[in-house]
């Protein structure tokens, strides 16, 4: 059905060249919100001409980015044949989607079909339906390509939202996507902490254009903001408190709130400063609406909510929101001058990716990385995991080297010696896992630590007795040689005395060291249980057994 | 120095024998609880006399816990030796501890110091100093025996905000120590949600006598929010929600709070429902306080804050809570009616233990244990996990067993094979994970699966490529023996792909099964990987070496 009218000579009454030369390319590299804005300045009758000009394909996805008004305007200047087919195709992305033939199970497959499908306008309608947490959800469930054409279809405005809620690596990777002017339009409703986090997950360039397209005052907190650690108080806060002064009446607070007009989001706590600007402790909304009219702030406040020193690391700041209930928590500087409040958001997503981060670093992965970054990426990333763990593989097979004599005479050995390095390696990780989670909930302290240690040990002999004895009496039945069952036990019992104390003392050495436990912990240890098992079975076989 | 006089005849003028045996007894016992009651109902010439009627041990320990009124009027009625000899070991107590010559550097161990030195009444002023979250974190940081010491020093009143704090099997061993009357008022001014919890984790029958000691009113709650599993929006939720209507004014709604004087903790939201209690919108307090005082309800509520279902998971609660950034949220039932609010302190202790248990569960652990239980609980806790795992040890053992003829002539097998089990482990361990924690967060799902199997096996060509063409070249350099090279490099290829896949399908297979992916996954994955790789790299071996 290939009715695309060839270019005809009177060009003059065509688009614009420029125009149409700019929305055809943006339309080959996907770049959809480009086409949207370029047709909004367009005349519907110059897109009726253009929507002629092109090859079916081409026509089709240009369709796709016509909002519903402009479809409209623009099928009045078609020629019948494309009006019905154009039109057709509109009202079929009208119906909801679960009345096609084959019903997608899920959100996902919904949007993946519609992509697969080329059926952009009706994504567009799905992702707008959506809460920003859910489209950032989805976007970073979706290969890189079909993200790309999903990311193009999410309202500018909304664009936002969604990228605060995008791990960093998709976060910045679509960000750089957006036009710069795109991106500043749709970081402009932002808050300012998650407009400081975009700007430090951004290149250095980038960045600067966000931070410069902000209004002057805007900027100043911003660039402050930006001063202190992305994991600190200071890098957590936002700078938007509502300040009271402590000799003002309940009445006149309620009343100043009102012309406010409107509270920052999760708003729980008012601040009380003095002149300076010094913090002297909070007044809660929930109190100050209980209160009588005439009483004042200072005794309503409360002197016991503490100000967060700016400098407070974020796992600190983390304990006190949880200890304390809290909602909301003023930061103040060394001079106790409020500087902003932290919210109780921020500090859940700080929960979740701190148990996240040690999860991932076990596996020795990174979680902020993208689960559909491009093959080759990810297996760069993960060969130096593998590549620092083969050191682990050949100094466990140096040792079994050094007993070659041994095990040509006793092949039985290398038969059993898998399972005293694999008893010692769970062993071990069992106290590993508990001291990197002790040290982390602060229940492993330099005060007890002893106590853990003998606890551990105390663990590893009885199980050791216990399981080097069956495993002793399974491969004498095994193999017919009380020689080989004693050897073995001994050997077990003796590598899993060893997993405990590794697996005890590791995190802790890397944890003064300031290298993440989580991460190198399981590497050393299995090391160690590795060379340790296999020397101690293959050791005490040589002396006493040949 | 023992001064104590011995019992006299003159039994009449001593405090009643019941009062004094019950003393001596709950002393001998450590319930220093039970002690202060009894103290306090006694006359101070009786406690007096008492203290000289005891030795030197029992008398300090009786002496640590006079309250400090108490204390100076049984000062009175002592002899002067005795008199100087008490009053200047309270004195003593009084310094703060970072005075004394050995200065503890950390709470936890100024307080091991404090029970070492049996200084109770120091131990109790530093704990009523604490937040009760910093005391049950500490008293999770102690052994048992110390544990119950320090517990014994916390007030009644404030031990049941403790107890809300500590993980499971410390709350309820810690419960149960109290007397049922010191644990029914310990937790008489517990938020209905933390007696809930609190009454699940008691045994029936005191979780009984906690449920009966509760206002007939209160009850009535408790008995609903019990019948909801714990891990839902029934369990996790609060009744004690503020509730309007629609078609009232701002200032009307003010002047109602002002009524109620007091309002729940981390009330953000009000309610508001129909004459028949179904839920129709909320009320933000934060809007309610800008707003005009004539500005009615109807027109200030939002209808988007949608009620949860009681039923509802506590994944899903917590999910809608990151999401949408709530702080509290309304729970209805079926009909829509308005049941109570969750609150957003409660949903943060459901994330953090959601993360810890994935964290845990990996190397087989329960997150709600004790890290001091006896060693004996603990040794038998793992003894099942180990036993599990030598399941995994015995089938590569037994893969290798179907070898020996071939290692009997190429003993270099044996050295190496452990490398190939090595990587193919490693490997397999970084795929699951990663499918783990994207099952956990929703990236993946059923419209994704797939891609994600392409990119793992994508991943594992290449880098089991990469690291068979290293590890066969060093194998030859080691054993000049360009055969066994070959059979390692291609066993190590074909172990990380099966690697990869048993890494994606394992976590979906026990996922359909109900089966926590993060419990079991890593043993069955690590079966796999053994058992592929040697049987590969050995099974090769003897078909092309010998």
């Amino acid at each position: 059905m290939k009715s695309s009218t060839p270019p005809s000579s009177d060009n003059a009454s065509h688009p614009s060249l420029s125009d149409s030369n700019a929305i055809i390319q943006a339309l080959g590299s996907g770049k959809n919100k480009r086409v949207r804005k370029l047709l909004a300045r367009m005349h519907p009758g110059k897109i009726a001409a253009l929507l002629e000009l092109l090859d079916t394909e081409q026509r089709l996805k240009l369709w796709q980015q016509t909002g519903p008004e402009l479809e409209e305007r623009t099928l009045h200047h078609l020629g019948p044949t494309l009006r019905a087919q154009l039109a057709g195709d509109s009202a079929e992305a009208m119906t909801p989607h679960d009345e096609t033939d084959s019903a997608p199970s899920s959100q996902l497959e919904a949007v993946r079909q519609a992509l697969a499908q080329g059926k952009l306008k009706r994504l567009g309608k799905v992702l707008h339906r959506m809460h920003p947490a859910k489209v950032a959800g989805l976007l970073e469930a979706l290969p890189p390509v079909e993200r790309h054409h999903a990311w193009s279809m999410v309202e500018t405005e909304r664009a936002g939202k969604v990228l605060t809620y995008l791990h960093d690596e998709i976060r910045t990777a679509l960000a750089r996507e957006l036009d710069p002017e795109d991106l500043i339009a749709a970081t402009a409703e932002l808050e300012l902490d998650d407009r400081v986090d975009l700007i430090q997950a951004l290149p250095a360039e980038l960045g600067n254009q966000l931070l410069h397209a902000s209004s002057t005052a805007q900027r100043q907190q911003l660039e402050s903001m930006l001063s202190y650690p992305e994991d600190s108080a200071g890098g957590l806060m936002n700078a938007d408190p509502i300040q009271v002064r402590a000799d003002v009446t309940a009445s006149a607070v309620l009343r100043y709130l009102r012309l406010l007009e409107r509270l920052p989001p999760q708003t729980d706590l008012l601040m009380v400063v003095d002149r300076k600007g010094h913090y002297q402790g909070a007044l809660r909304l929930s109190e100050l609406v209980t209160a009588e009219l005439e009483q004042r702030v200072s005794e309503l406040m409360h002197h016991d909510i503490a100000g967060i020193l700016v400098t407070t690391s974020g796992n600190q700041v983390a304990q006190l929101f949880q200890d304390h209930d809290l909602l909301s928590a003023p930061v103040v500087d060394e001079h106790n001058r409020l500087l902003g409040r932290i919210t109780v958001d921020d500090v859940i997503d700080l929960i979740r990716e701190d148990s996240d981060r040690a999860l991932m670093h076990m596996a020795g992965l990174n979680d902020e990385a993208d689960i559909f970054a491009p093959v080759l990426v990810s297996s760069r990333r993960r060969a130096v995991w593998l590549g620092i763990n083969l050191l682990t593989a050949f100094s466990a097979a140096w040792v079994i080297g050094l007993f070659q004599a041994t095990l040509e005479q006793l092949v039985a050995l290398a038969v059993l010696m898998p399972i005293v390095a694999s008893m010692g390696g769970i062993a071990g990780s069992q106290t590993l896992t508990l001291v990197i989670r002790g040290l982390a909930l602060g229940q492993v302290q330099k005060g007890n630590i002893r106590i853990l240690l003998n606890r551990e040990l105390g663990i590893s002999i009885l199980n050791g007795l216990l399981w080097s004895v069956v495993i002793a009496l399974l491969s004498v039945w095994w193999f017919g040689n009380w020689g080989i069952g004693a050897v073995l036990g001994a050997a077990i019992l003796l590598n899993l005395l060893c997993a405990a104390l590794a697996g005890w003392a590791i995190p802790l050495i890397l944890d003064r060291m300031g290298i993440d436990p989580a991460l190198a912990g399981s590497v050393i240890l299995t090391t160690v249980t590795d060379v340790v098992g296999f020397f101690a079975f293959l050791g005490l076989a040589t002396v006493l057994l040949l």
